[in-house]
């Protein structure tokens, strides 16, 4: 059976781009004991991969001439899995290809139940988008009713899972997001208490200290860089500030410079603390419980956009960093269609 | 019963000195309901002064023209508290001067038992500095055993119970210490595994490297800037950083600038946490129980180092920055000395 898949080229210094990728087509794999063959249906666009295929050290690194990992969601063609059945939909970490293998032991791999939305939501809402949202705002956010919620990519598929369970937790919810569409998004859809568009906003700062009057409890970070020096200086004594994403820094190499940031912390007593969502791995269906509830409550609402096509994937990568999308950016490999955007409310 | 007494004369912008204070001498004040007033045996000269004066936002400023905030300890002259009478000794918030009050309701109030060892203790091991070290390393540093800790300021006050109560807990300790002589007794003294003279080491990063073999765990910091920079890029994860004071930073307006530290805190899932010891006020039993058990069983020892006579407070507090005095400083106003050395082994 025949296989397309993209491999890693060369490793990145910078933002990813086609120029990091290459379409290859060979046989597709065959499945190991408790291994499935998945024929995608749909893979992640994630802004983690920058990390992933850089030179630099990461938790998830690509290695040259491999098959770019991501997340894929898709229909079960032979299995070496007891539980799992040829026509059965399941998701892992089934990588850029047409075919992957999902491995039972990668803590993503689940069998997805088409009953609780679209199987695109297991790459979401339901899966690494929510459950990031989850447990990096409730384990390390620990958020209070009455406090105050900072979320940035507010609109994005973390960030606006983040701002609605804040929101169910009794916080006010501030979000920071990029242009004026968002922001209505923000406030409209994902129902923050306030949103702040930093392309067009003059004096984040002032801004930013007028939508949290109470100062900042929790600061739920996916970007770094100049906002999260900002918020270093609003915070309230006994802060959190979960560090889930970097996304403001296109490079890491050499280090870029910002403000010392150990004074701030000491004097808020302050808790800083990184979040890569494996860790979490055992504790994922607490996660989806909570979340599946809220769903089906009502109480949270999700947004995907859905670009067709595996030949897409690099320019999707490249697009994702210009911040243009709105919502959980997926591929398409089966479904007919350009551009599509699913926007989802229980 | 005159009274002479040090008064903040401006806040400092940078390093502390005798232009920042003054001496006056007036009238002993007067102890209000649950007070005492204190003859100080002894006062502090603690790092965090630097603070406490500074223009910048802190969580005990001193305003000018207030008596200079400093811990101390000494004999009750007259009593409004049920508990305490003329001739016990108490420590409090007495202040650099010759007579203080001291009020049941601050979080350092206590009476002291002679029979614990001298009563300057009260103000070192059994007081800020063990406690300090006890619940910062305890507390948000977690140390497991068989883990690395690195201490800054390694043969300080707070830094040599830390690096002793780490290697209680079984953790191979790494002491960071500017001179040979204070590295020499990091390791001869306070029992570290290594120990590391920053000021003579023409490669930090390299020889802290080789002093960490399998990575660190624990990082208790006390100084930040360049050293916290370096020790970011040598995290496990899961690693827990202290941050407990930012000694190797003279002045935080303009906000210094250094590498940015998300992307560390990301990969290594690390937390960093600030320490201000008086939010631990309610649990001070606990550690001080602690503290005495492991000194009664010979297994912490501490250095003091006693500069006489209150007229040198400014001076010795100048002095702190430099790095000269090795172990516990303070003020004695009652006995007789000139620059005494106290080594204390149960």
């Amino acid at each position: 059976m025949k296989n397309r898949r993209f491999i890693l080229k060369t490793h990145a210094t910078g933002l990813p781009g086609p120029e990091h990728f290459v379409l290859v087509e060979d046989e597709a794999p065959e499945p190991g004991p408790d291994q499935v063959l998945v024929r995608n249906h749909f893979v992640t666009i994630d802004p983690a991969m920058k990390g992933w295929i850089s030179e630099a050290k990461n938790y998830a690194s690509v290695e040259t001439g491999a098959t770019m990992r991501a997340f894929g969601v898709g229909e079960v063609v032979s299995s070496r899995h007891t539980d799992i059945s040829p026509g059965d939909f399941v998701c892992g970490m089934t990588g850029w290809q047409d075919y992957g293998i999902a491995d039972a032991t990668q803590p993503f791999f689940r069998k997805v139940d088409p009953d609780h939305g679209p199987i695109s939501t297991a790459l979401g809402i339901y899966g690494i988008s929510g459950l990031t949202a989850y447990f990096g705002l409730i384990d390390i956010g620990q958020p209070e009713a009455g406090e105050t919620v900072v979320v940035s990519t507010a609109a994005g598929a973390v960030g606006s899972a983040v701002g609605q369970i804040a929101g169910i937790c009794g916080c006010r919810t501030v979000g920071i997001t990029g242009g004026p569409a968002k922001a209505a998004l923000c406030t409209d859809i994902f129902g923050y208490d306030a949103a702040i568009d930093y392309k067009t906003e003059s004096d984040l700062a002032g801004t930013l200290k007028s939508a949290c009057p109470d100062g900042i409890d929790v600061y739920y970070d996916n970007v770094g860089g100049a906002t999260l020096d900002i918020v270093m200086t609003m915070l309230n004594v006994g802060a959190r500030i979960v560090i889930c994403g970097t996304a403001a820094t296109a490079s890491w190499s050499p280090p870029p410079q910002g403000p010392r940031l150990e004074r701030a912390i000491l004097v808020a007593r302050a808790k800083v603390q990184g979040l890569i969502i494996f860790d979490y791995a055992e504790r994922f269906p607490d996660g989806l419980e909570a979340l599946h509830n809220w769903a089906a409550a009502g109480q949270i609402v999700w947004r995907e956009e859905i670009i067709d096509g595996l030949a897409n994937a690099p320019k999707a990568l490249a697009s994702l960093y210009q911040g243009d999308n709105m919502g959980r950016l997926l591929l398409g490999l089966i479904i007919e269609c350009n551009i599509q955007f699913i926007e989802i409310k229980q």
